[in-house]
């Protein structure tokens, strides 16, 4: 059970998939899925405008339509001052509150108004128009550089917290300024023989999870709440309703759903707070489901940016200077992860003198949220685009400029830390090994690198381990299984043990059956629940123990847990048949009731991810279309504890990263109305677009945790768009810095270039 | 919070229901209100024959129609050899599996033969008319006492334990023998004055709960399923239908549907390893909902017996010995409750000299179960009516006598254990002083007192209180709410915590979110869950002490837990302002996590019940109809945790045990076939037939329980068949023996004593 992996049974095994069989047969259950009698449909109205004050909203012929049973706007919502923070987790409850359903103003297209539920579908949609809505529209900001400016409208009048001066006496849409330095950087680049700088442009992204949000709420007479819906953590959805809707926590029960993907999207409401106060108000449950337009209108992108970034060299190949700036679209709504992308940017090298600079800005678009690594892929793309362009300049292997410039144990990163061990300049070596990176290449075809870093978090968790009537286990955890967490809890029970994995169940404890458990994120779920489930597991033992003692009559100390039973250990303790756990199991009630355990824990201790990839390209020179021709993903999981699910996360991430690389963007026309809200036009990678994604696993164990967990589910996402620009220029000489590097795009460089 | 009661702020308050609301809007979920998309309907063919082999079955033409999914008999279930005892809590499989379905041979009327699941039920229903099943019949015995005789058809080749041997050669009906004694009778029944010997007869009778069995279970591809339904306790429901199935526990979630009563008859299944079955044959979930014929003909009734009663008594009003037989109806499988009845028998009374015997009768009846203080009621009825009579023969007031000869601490009763504290003579003077004791009373009226004994148990219970974000409280215990479970507990934790009960939900956790929890029975809930909970509630105080302490930054000694909050305690704690359940909820995660504790425990120190009630009876001479005109219920609740619940289950109980004296019966015919199958015939009691049933509750606590809980729910329903013979009696002379004391029989004493 040990970091290494040495001996180890189940944990690092590919075990049968818990969750597998029901989700390929179309068993198993997703937001969408719930039904209650008497339920009703809910629909939203949103804003037609980018930007505009509400004058007034009137409800009442809406509310007349035969069918309609309640009608709401953001007024039947808990109303929360903008001048104070209300935390649920991570999020303010100010802003995700006006989020959900607009007050003062809409600040983006799609933004929701108002809300309805009837007997049917087409009910509540007929009844939205009914909905009188006067506007005061007012004029609108897309772009992030556009927004910065003094003289950009204006989205939040209580903004107060523009440039570096953190009271301005003007209103800004700079909702945050932050910084973090290390060394003297004027004395680092003058120490440089070569600099390169590069401004850089992305656009925001859709996380493009398959599932549109949906949920059902019922809330009865006496105020008793549940709601179904498909989320990255129950305790959120049930935290942030009741605050919303001004009910204790007490009286919501949240039962998660399976989730069609969430991928940072599902970290935070939109339905659950409109169907709860539509519930309410009719007395009926209430059901909402998106469309895949609401979802691409309405829901969060992660943010588009425009950036700078510096580097300088020794023309020995020692990085001596970094410098980045990153302008985040925030959105309608403070809250873009520029403190991460600005966290992450420098954080794979070993760089003395560092200046990171982020801004947070508002804008009428959706407000962003978390996408996969928030802010680490256009930190990556950036930065690692300058490194390979250093390298090129430097005359330098880039493979070896990393591994000459890598962070290792010891190394301060520029936002704080100082690493434990991690396994950064492993992925590199084992990318240098392996085939791909010396494979030959063709005409018109590149080879790129590039890598990526991600921080991974703990926090909090909660398990119960039940040992059965029969001596079979269930174990329960209260994360919704984003990307194999039952497997995982499978595996380590099973080690731990010492008994056959398909003798453990897991299971998802909704809000009343579990302690709280925070939020799916940060890749940290095998990390933290991992943790929680090994803990209690370790407490059970002890208690199995325990019972082995009563029944043998001996000490406790003189019992051992050694795979899978109970064993007399030491010179004195008696001769005894081994006792199984269903022996153990069927004394249970006579030697002091039922055996398990539960535990709640603020994970600490959560290790930093590393990857690099190589990504070969071929650039089309008729069409600029770019085709993956092979893509090889090495990346530090710390303990792989189901590879399955660690090539799974590895692979799906680098498949989104291509997508943002080469195809995926939001489209907007000049009143600030989205023109590509669907898959047709919302262009994400299909199969064909990619080839087999290879995997590499490196295990350099985190030794804060029992089994040596990192956290894989993130990093993946970051270096794809790097890896695809460099492997562009290796191709065909063009060093493209504007997301997304669309056939258009590229044949506009090219023809400029040539 | 001690057992007193003196300043509890919630323990004994008449707390708003947290089951209510729902329950009486309709808003509640049955066994029956589970429905899954694709689901089918299954259904049960039971055999015509009191008795008989089965020689084959052919499914094969049922298989065949079109709609029909899965088809099974008995031979798909898990076999169990008869020889040797397969236990799941107290129940043998060997039997309940028989039970749910016949193998062999049927063994009643109505026995479970085959079942089939088709698209709907009218096509399952059809279904069941083309199985084609070869019967054997044999000759068929339904009374306790031709069953005992030695010609008597005999139901199991197997049982040899009959009579005293316990080998005998040949086989028997009588599936178990047992006794107690205490002192020496002879001497006992020598030194009396006064003997009294008389013989009784008693009817089976059914619990009669108002929701039929129904239950939906869903067994996926990969054989992890779902069981919805209702009963009394899901964890056996799990337990019984993995045995029944051959699958592992952990394999099985049971989640409890509200309970539309049990009384005992929901302690066991029927429909789930069926149902079980045949969505593993057709890969689709299954419901089956019982009809009430189904109910009646084929579920579990508690047992009619034959029984022998003789006291002796000496001139001054001392019992000085007792003996008494009862043969008991096991019904088709052994286990009646002939050992709870011959226990209960002289438990209430200090008797120097007695013997009990016992015998477990089996016959072509349903397999009987529990009732609702299973034995008792007749234990009551015959002992009390003796009692009675005696006293009669004294001329001693029937109050006072059974004053005289009350057990009280210390006394020793002939199945075992010497009391501890108990409330017995307390409830008889609480009657005494009652109002209704000396009323008055007019022509053909009777006044009668009857007592009643039970035990009241522990065992298995678990609990969980999870403080929430905002300081709020669920507190999660594993057994359906039968009588008021979820009060209790958000009373008991919000006493213990000091705060407001509305800031505290229950919520009952379905197998794969509580450890596991022993069926409803035996009064324990509150008693044994309650323990739990203050156990668990205790360690969450320490945790918020901890917490309190860690903010403060002093010693967890200086911190006490008060109305409410965490104080500093002690001259040199330091002054602080007290901290709230959500200041310190607010701080969890910066102080160790979430906050919440768990527990399981085998509950150890349960406590007996006992119940005085006085009837008044008015017999109508010309129809022989007994009319309750008054009737009055003490009894000693250790302490009433929600007294509108101690009531509610005091009156339940009074209910039935009138509806047992006066009505309820089994009637067969001469082939067999019970002739009564629905309430219509079936003649349970109704608003009308009964006044307001008054109750006095006595608290002498349980000095074993933190708050003094014994257990209500049983010990009403064992008086009323004495306390209403007795006022017959008192009313017209007649002392009737046997049940039930239904106009007819009422009559025709009335007419042989003239």
């Amino acid at each position: 059970m040990d970091g290494s992996g040495i001996n180890n049974k189940w944990i690092g095994q590919r075990t049968i998939r818990p969750d597998g069989a029901e989700k390929v047969t179309g068993g198993a259950t997703f937001g969408a899925d719930f039904r209650l009698p008497g339920m009703l449909w809910g629909k939203v109205l949103r804003s037609p405008h980018a930007h505009a004050v509400i004058k007034s909203i009137n409800l009442d012929k809406a509310a007349a339509m035969p069918g309609v049973k309640a009608v709401m706007s953001g007024a039947d919502l808990v109303h929360f001052p903008v001048d104070k923070p209300v935390m649920v987790g991570p999020a303010d409850m100010r802003f995700v509150s006006r989020n959900v359903m607009a007050r003062e103003k809409v600040l983006y297209a799609g933004h929701a108004v108002a809300a309805v539920a009837a007997t049917s579908v087409k009910i509540a949609q007929d009844a939205l128009a009914l909905i009188d809505v006067e506007y005061d529209v007012l004029p609108h900001v897309i772009d992030v550089d556009e927004a910065i400016k003094p003289d950009a409208p204006i989205l939040h009048d209580f903004l107060r917290t523009g440039g570096i001066d953190p009271k301005p006496e003007t209103a800004s849409n700079v909702a945050n300024r932050l910084e973090f330095s290390l060394g003297d950087l004027e004395e680092g680049f003058a120490a440089a023989d070569v600099v390169v700088e590069r401004t850089f442009k992305t656009k925001p992204i859709h996380q493009g999870y398959i599932e549109p949000h949906a949920c059902l709420v019922n809330v009865t007479n006496d105020g008793q709440a549940t709601i179904w819906s498909s989320s990255q953590g129950h305790f959120m959805v049930r935290n942030a309703t009741a605050k919303m809707t001004g009910v204790n926590v007490a009286d919501i029960r949240a039962i998660p759903a399976e989730i069609g993907g969430g991928f940072g999207g599902k970290t935070i409401v939109y339905l659950e707070p409109l169907a709860f106060t539509l519930s309410r108000l009719s007395g009926a449950p209430v059901k909402m489901v998106m469309t895949r337009e609401e979802v691409l209108r309405a829901t969060v992108p992660t943010s588009g940016s425009s950036d700078t970034v510096k580097i300088g060299a020794t023309k020995d190949g020692k990085i001596v200077a970094g410098t980045a700036t990153y302008r985040f679209q925030a959105g309608a709504f403070p809250g873009s992860p520029v403190r991460a992308a600005a966290s992450c940017a420098f954080a794979p090298y070993d760089i003395e003198n560092v200046m990171v600079e982020g801004y947070d800005v508002v804008m009428n678009r959706p407000k962003s949220n978390a996408y996969r690594a928030p802010g680490a892929p256009i930190a990556a793309f950036t930065v690692e685009s300058v490194i390979d362009e250093l390298a090129d300049k430097l005359g330098i292997d880039p493979l070896e400029f990393r591994i000459k410039n890598a962070a290792k144990e010891g190394t301060r990163a520029a936002y704080g830390p100082t690493f434990r061990k991690i396994g950064f300049v492993e992925t590199l070596e084992a990318a240098k090994r392996h085939p791909h990176f010396s494979a030959p290449l063709g005409p018109n075809q590149g080879r790129g690198l590039a890598c990526g870093f991600w921080f991974n978090v703990g926090g909090e968790s909660s398990a119960q381990v039940h040992i059965n009537e029969d001596g079979t286990v269930t174990v329960i955890t209260g994360h919704p299984d984003i990307g194999g967490s039952r497997a995982s809890m499978v595996n380590i029970t099973a080690e731990m043990l010492g008994i056959d994995y398909t003798l453990v169940r897991a299971q998802i404890g909704d809000t009343n059956s579990i302690g709280v458990s925070a939020t799916t994120g940060g890749s940290r779920v095998t990390f933290a629940a991992g943790m929680a489930v090994t803990q209690v597991t370790e407490k059970v033992i002890q208690t199995l123990r325990e019972r082995a003692a009563k029944i043998w009559e001996i000490d406790v100390e003189a019992v051992e847990w050694q795979d899978g039973k109970a064993r007399p250990a030491g010179a004195n303790a008696g001769d005894f048949e081994p006792l199984s756990l269903a022996d153990i199991a069927a004394k249970a009630t006579v030697t002091g009731g039922p055996i398990n355990g539960q535990i709640s824990i603020n994970a600490q201790g959560a290790a930093p991810a590393f990857a690099t990839h190589i990504c070969d390209v071929e650039v089309d020179k008729e069409t600029g279309r770019v085709e993956i021709l092979r893509y090889t993903a090495v990346q530090d999981a710390g303990r792989a504890v189901h590879p399955s699910y660690v090539e799974g996360q590895i692979q799906g991430g680098v498949a989104q990263g291509v997508g943002w690389a080469l195809n995926e963007e939001y489209i907007y026309d000049d009143d600030g109305q989205m023109e590509n809200p669907g898959f047709l036009d919302y262009r994400m990678p299909v199969a064909s677009d990619l080839p087999m994604i290879d995997t590499v696993v490196i295990e350099v164990p985190n030794d804060a945790h029992p089994h040596g967990v990192r956290g894989v589910g993130e990093v993946p996402i970051a270096p794809p768009m790097a890896a695809v620009a460099n492997a562009i220029e290796n191709a065909v000489g063009l060093r493209l810095s504007d997301l997304p590097m669309s056939p258009p795009k590229v044949l506009a460089a090219l023809d400029s270039a040539s």
